[in-house]
């Protein structure tokens, strides 16, 4: 037997391990000052590229005031408990019938946190007959969700058709031995990547094998498609989409979640969500705030113009320097570089620093040893000057990577300090 | 095979198949107006007893202002990502550190909902060779959280101590096999019967066993103990817990959560918790509006002793004449009723119709057949009038009850209108 905490402390996790090292910079960092392109890092003025503010509504005069003048009214309770109990409003039924509208199903229903949400709508949507295939890129939540499941459930490999129809295969046949049926699940946008979802090869493969299709579109409600109603619209297949969900935390510049598809079945996830039946309902400045954003959203295209006018400087500036932003085909820009762990740090730094560069970094084991991921996110805030500005830090870094600036650093600090990197 | 929207269309679930003769009135229903003791319901003006608002802060001028400031100031979007990512700030860290102090642990962590976050807490402190132990009335966030358990785990009969210890000795069994540890969780009040989990008889155990604790105190958090810290210090083992969790949404009146223990395992919490590394962290103007709620809860005591003041009316006056409150010890105000589920429902119509009073209602399956629950929550901002009211209106419903006026209004409906209820 073996106290919990004990076994805590001899193996603090795949992130808690480099705490002493990291923590406060390269993970937990504190940024001050307003949202926006330019922030402050460590009491420096920094060009910020990891809002996930796609429109730069946080702060929006009319956002900020929606959002002010609601929660003078109602603080930030209001409405009370769960939807079940106490917490419906006319508010909360109006955004849900605006939301639905705006990315073309018939019924929405709002979540209090797209992560639990997330989690719940699978629950509620399979039984334990059923079998769940799922995008092996899927989110944290989708995971969870997937965990949760007490019947079979299969990955199949990242945007990889033959291994979703390898995996469609396997899971028709458990279906039919089980009386089950199936749910597919995959993103709209992988977030890391900036890749699309395949939604619709997927849904082509309806016309072959049955299933239902729960497509999370975090990254593509607001950015995506002709109307910014996402991926789905972008492909010409949302109606393909039988459970649409998006966070409120990218494009909306808020928190909570819906989702969304025909009225029977989301009829049904009202009644069955746990973590909705179970906890309080979305809150009111965030409903009324919510319908100030998708107002935005519908009746200023110009915000999402401005916004892929951004990407497109953007990511053109990159690949005209001979960059790598992967497979990357909506606003999120990853960068990819070789180099171990220990020249990414010194490279954030470096361009944290000197070039007043902030942007989040990926490595091992998120992504393939001996990769370095930058992850840029554009916003309809960013300007011109700010994105000249990158593109040449991003140069200069990248010359100095491989010129080897960074190695020798790596090797005189090893040297001198006899400090050990582990694999960050 | 079967479509999982066929399959559902079939079952609509436990509450579901009460959707077309509950919805909106018996669930889901619409309150209008500021919370507070009185709302308006189906635009008749009811005394409310639903509202968790224990210390009555959700209207607090005070609070209003921190809220309706910091929404003016930051927005709801406010700080951009996850903690780990972008999400950090001082006044996040501010309200841990007081919140810590207040329960009187080293170290507190804020979590973004309380739902999630309970969920991810028992997922980071569990392997799967460990074993959970928990009370059979645990919250669904908590069956959610040991759903997610891949090794053993079991239920012990509510607030039972025999059986608590019989499930401890299985756990230890379990344990020393595998290697593991244990993970004990129950909450410091059970919200629907209003009954103290054995926090202190637990803790007693640990002379014997060896676990850990972990403490769901969401109704305990500000209406228990000397100095409001909860059924820890309520029972004077708040040493005992060692991980402590509570809501926002019930006395601090809002939303979101925290943890509270030891320094080393919060901080090994903070780097685990998967819905806080892969979500967006808790917003400021919550994150702003707690410390203020937090400093109400510190200097002005009289609040509380207000709530108690109230609980002690409600709860004398109800069993002054005759009513049974289970085994409540807090201020959670359970009224147990001897019925069927269609003489439950008249009563509550009659109740809210021409009584004007609002409470939730409770049948079987969450209670045992032929029971009638009516929960009150009375808060520190209930008048004697409101009390009064309540008691006269409860003994007019009770009297009817009992003399089969419901019955026999059930029964004439039902042979009119050929109505057919399914056990509420």
């Amino acid at each position: 037997m073996k106290d919990i905490f004990e076994r805590i402390k001899e193996n603090p996790g795949p992130l808690g391990q480099f705490a002493d090292y990291g923590e406060g910079y390269f993970i937990f960092p504190r940024l001050e000052g307003p949202i926006g392109p330019r922030m402050k890092f460590q009491g420096k003025e920094v060009i910020f590229w990891s809002a996930n503010d796609y429109l730069g509504l946080c702060n929006h005069p009319e956002v900020l005031e929606a959002d002010a003048k609601a929660a003078a009214e109602y603080g930030m309770f209001y409405p009370m408990g769960a939807r079940a109990m106490s917490g419906e409003t006319e508010q909360h039924l109006q955004l849900e019938r605006e939301l639905a509208d705006f990315v073309g199903k018939e019924s929405a229903y709002l979540l209090n946190f797209g992560y639990q949400g997330m989690l719940s709508t699978i629950d509620a949507l399979v039984s334990r007959h059923d079998v769940i295939v799922y995008d092996s890129n899927s989110h944290a939540c989708i995971v969870d969700g997937v965990r949760l499941h007490m019947g079979k459930s299969f990955m199949f490999r990242h945007n990889d058709m033959d291994s979703f129809e390898k995996n469609i295969k396997r899971a028709t046949k458990v279906a039919e031995e089980n009386g089950g049926g199936i749910l597919v699940i995959t993103e709209g946008v992988f977030g890391m990547t900036g890749q699309q979802g395949k939604l619709k090869e997927i849904a082509e493969f309806k016309k072959q094998y049955s299933f239902r299709l729960l497509v999370d579109d975090a990254h593509g409600f607001g950015t995506l498609g002709k109307t910014g109603a996402g991926a789905g619209e972008e492909q010409g297949c949302q109606d393909q989409i039988d459970v649409y969900f998006s966070t409120f935390a990218k494009s909306m510049a808020g928190f909570g979640a819906f989702i969304a598809g025909n009225k029977e079945i989301i009829r049904y996830l009202k009644f069955n969500l746990r973590s909705q039946i179970f906890a309080k309902s979305l809150t009111m400045p965030m409903v009324i705030g919510g319908l100030k954003r998708l107002e935005l959203l519908r009746t200023r295209p110009e915000i999402k113009a401005k916004l892929w006018e951004n990407v497109e400087k953007l990511q053109k500036g990159l690949l005209d320097r001979g960059f790598n932003l992967g497979n990357s085909n909506t606003c999120v820009t990853p960068v990819f570089m070789q180099g171990t762990p220990v020249e990414a740090t010194l490279l954030v730094k470096d361009l944290r620093e000197n070039f007043g560069i902030f942007t989040s970094v990926v490595v091992y084991p998120v992504i393939p040893k001996g990769s370095i991921l930058l992850r840029l996110i554009p916003t309809a805030s960013h300007t011109d000057a700010e994105i000249n500005e990158t593109l040449a830090a991003f140069e200069a870094i990248h010359d100095k990577l491989v010129n080897g600036v960074y190695k020798e650093q790596a090797e005189k600090l090893l040297a001198e300090q006899g400090l050990e990197f582990k694999p960050l």
